[in-house]
């Protein structure tokens, strides 16, 4: 109890004095002046380009970041192996319908850990549902030989767009299980996306323990082509869909989480976690998503050096790999800091876009967020107001344990869904500015919890 | 005091009440589902363009916004003729620099209301200022015979982005005028613009009361020709640039605020206007500046038709004609509402882009603030957290009276000033979403204000 109070006066101190909101402004003004995050952003982008895992691009990405750690002056910089899935898309997708005799291609692309089409494509009736409960309740008769095309929307009507992508990305992760095991012989899926455009957007999918001979070829359309789909399809039932994707999954290969830490000074056994995730999905860049988490998180430590005084607890910047179609590096992350009886108190992960901040989710204790609220006016100067609680990010999610706070920066996600997973998640979709407030926020929130924790501290327990 | 306490007692009513929180929902749902705001300006954007004051962009504007607000069903719809300056910017700008025996173009535009350059061209050895002050320190002798260079940035630590335009558009405004004063050739502006890049940024330029011999050609260079005009300045101090712009300032001519009422069913004489400015300026298409305001006040008033009550007081949608390069819609709109005494007493304009909205700034007294800050908490499910004391809004500016209320949408402005009068304001930088929860909100602020009201009822004074 003694230490809770103690606790409490230094924070009414700084709340009443102004050396958090001096350090605040000072993080803020270095990451909008003299940022590296957009300079990093660039270089993996534009110079690396996309990151699936396995690929030469995620290689390359865990060199690059590495290189770059070192430069910052860390403690330590290092490499976590671990093994990743290799998934490779092949030639370029091929779809189209006809209707009245006429040919419409189709903007197509192969979902990811989808197995290929037979070598000359597939061409079937299409049966449109609504998601799998739809598909479902239409039976194996309706279903089987046909292509089963899922085309619910995600809802216009959510502020939240996340909310909105968890409404229907269920039909792009299982439709292809579901719509396997009745016999369908393919799937599409309408690309989630929240506006009407041209642009099909890839992601993971699964096929469960299903036999390999179920497992049916998977992809998405773009949402005008799911549009146009539907309207044929309401003139002609027996239209008939062709699609050709040659994509593989391979074995799986050797990858790394790359990590780098400033060692506490106080409490160095005590770690504080900022991460994002370096793999992407291979049709764009990957700027939003993760790119964008990458270079702030790094950027975090960056600036967290440049303070005058060394952090009490141990900052750990942690660069996933393979959040996209395994989670593998966030799951390696945990289990060695089990292994290794490591205490983490904070982890903080960005991977909804570099969009203008608005704030973060926690995922705490009601005690604990009632200390964090507190610290929610120091961070008004920067238009930062949303702190709730919510979920947190993927990777960072095997380390949750009792007494920890696990916390996800909130951009603005209103313009995310209209890149995810595309071929339009490139650099120049994003704003330096907006990148480097994110940077800045976060770093902010790093500093006050290393300045004034809220954790009690609790082991992780050596546990799978 | 009687009204005031009835207010108060329907305000609680409402808040704990669910009537509001309805209302609201219903305002986005229908904005974000069947709204015509992105329709409006699609149209606005692609088919009409750029809408110069006096131009024939301006006037199939006026005609356009008036045929579909007739469509809405309004009680009244009707033209407000204005006299308006007419600046043409004639044939595409030329403007090099030499050093080093090599020739750089520069992305050079006049900024409006400037005279042309010579014929030939003007070439001159430029000094570089940081300011108009600066440019006073230097004097006539260092001035004289050259092209003065206006080179001091936008400050990229402020976090409101039009802060960081206020403290540098000073020279862009009376850049020519006060180097004209001291004999300078011409001027040069760097764009207000926070990132680097290579789009100039025009916009209005004043030479006050000087003769027609001291008025000296004025352009805008983009940023990335800033940067390196500067750098070559630092080894050259002789360098040598030249410009060609041939604009010219044309006689006044006729043209219209376009103004749409739904008349009030307790209140009709109680007037609550929400406006955004028809014209913009000519590289682009104006759709952040404001095409957005346009659409989105019009969305207000349709979406203000759609609830099943009339509003109590009545509600104008203004659109303004001329607020870029001279505010004449905005000062002959409240000319006469004085001259036909007239009680105004709300108006809201949007003018700073259709990007994400984070809240409003009010302009009004405290008393009034503390009435309107009660609403706050209706906004949170849509994100809606700024509700501060500041500025409004040009064109509704000269409306403002005592006991008035006056606010200004805030959206996000981060990326603002990448936009802002240059070549790419255009259709594809608008976001459908943001616009949409942009007219939502503004209708939502409507809706409150017409249901609750917070001002005395006070006639605007007839004067000028």
């Amino acid at each position: 109890m003694k230490i809770f109070k103690i606790t409490l006066f230094l924070l009414s101190l700084s709340l009443f004095g102004q050396e958090d909101e001096k350090a605040l402004k000072s993080i803020y003004d270095s990451s909008l002046s003299n940022g590296m995050s957009y300079i990093w952003l660039e270089h993996l982008s534009n110079n690396i380009g996309g990151r699936l895992s396995g690929s030469e691009g995620a290689q390359k990405a865990v060199e690059y970041t590495q290189s770059e750690l070192l430069k910052l002056g860390l403690d330590k910089v290092w490499l976590q192996p671990v093994m990743v899935p290799k998934w490779v898309r092949g030639e370029k997708e091929i779809g189209f319908v006809e209707s009245n005799n006429k040919r419409y291609e189709l903007n197509i692309c192969a979902l990811g850990g989808s197995v290929a089409t037979p070598k000359e494509g597939l061409n079937a009736e299409v049966i449109e549902v609504q998601g799998i409960e739809d598909l479902k309740a239409m039976g194996e008769d309706a279903v089987k030989g046909k292509i089963v095309f899922f085309n619910r929307a995600m809802e216009e009507t959510l502020i939240e767009t996340f909310q909105a992508y968890g409404g229907c990305v269920d039909q792009r992760y299982a439709g292809g299980m579901e719509a396997g095991k009745l016999g369908a012989l393919g799937v599409i899926v309408r690309s989630p996306n929240l506006r009407l455009d041209d642009f099909p957007h890839t992601g993971t999918m699964t096929y469960g323990n299903l036999p390999v001979k179920q497992r049916i070829p998977s992809a998405a359309i773009s949402t005008n082509d799911a549009e146009m789909l539907s309207s044929f399809l309401k003139k002609d039932k027996n239209l008939k869909l062709g699609f050709k994707q040659t994509c593989e999954q391979l074995d799986d290969v050797e990858s790394f989480n790359v990590i780098g830490e400033i060692t506490g000074s106080e409490f160095p056994n005590e770690y504080i976690v900022v991460g994002g995730h370096l793999d992407s999905w291979d049709l764009g860049d990957g700027s939003h998503d993760d790119g964008a988490g990458v270079v702030q998180s790094m950027e975090v430590v960056r600036l967290m050096k440049l303070n005058e005084n060394r952090p009490k607890r141990s900052i750990r910047v942690v660069l996933f790999m393979n959040e996209e179609n395994g989670l593998r590096g966030g799951k390696k992350y945990a289990e060695e800091a089990r292994l290794n009886n490591e205490t983490h108190v904070m982890a903080l992960e960005s991977d909804s876009g570099g969009f203008t901040p608005r704030g973060f989710s926690f995922d705490c204790s009601d005690e604990e967020f009632v200390q964090i609220k507190k610290w929610e006016p120091l961070f008004k100067p920067y238009l930062i107001h949303y702190f709730e609680k919510g979920g947190s990010g993927a990777d960072i999610g095997p380390l949750k344990t009792e007494g920890m706070v696990l916390a996800g920066l909130r951009p603005d996600s209103q313009r995310y869904f209209d890149y995810h997973h595309t071929a339009i998640d490139t650099f120049d979709a994003v704003n330096k500015r907006e990148l480097e407030l994110g940077a800045a926020t976060m770093t902010s929130l790093i500093y006050l919890y290393d300045k004034y924790g809220t954790a009690k501290k609790i082991t992780l327990p050596v546990k799978n």
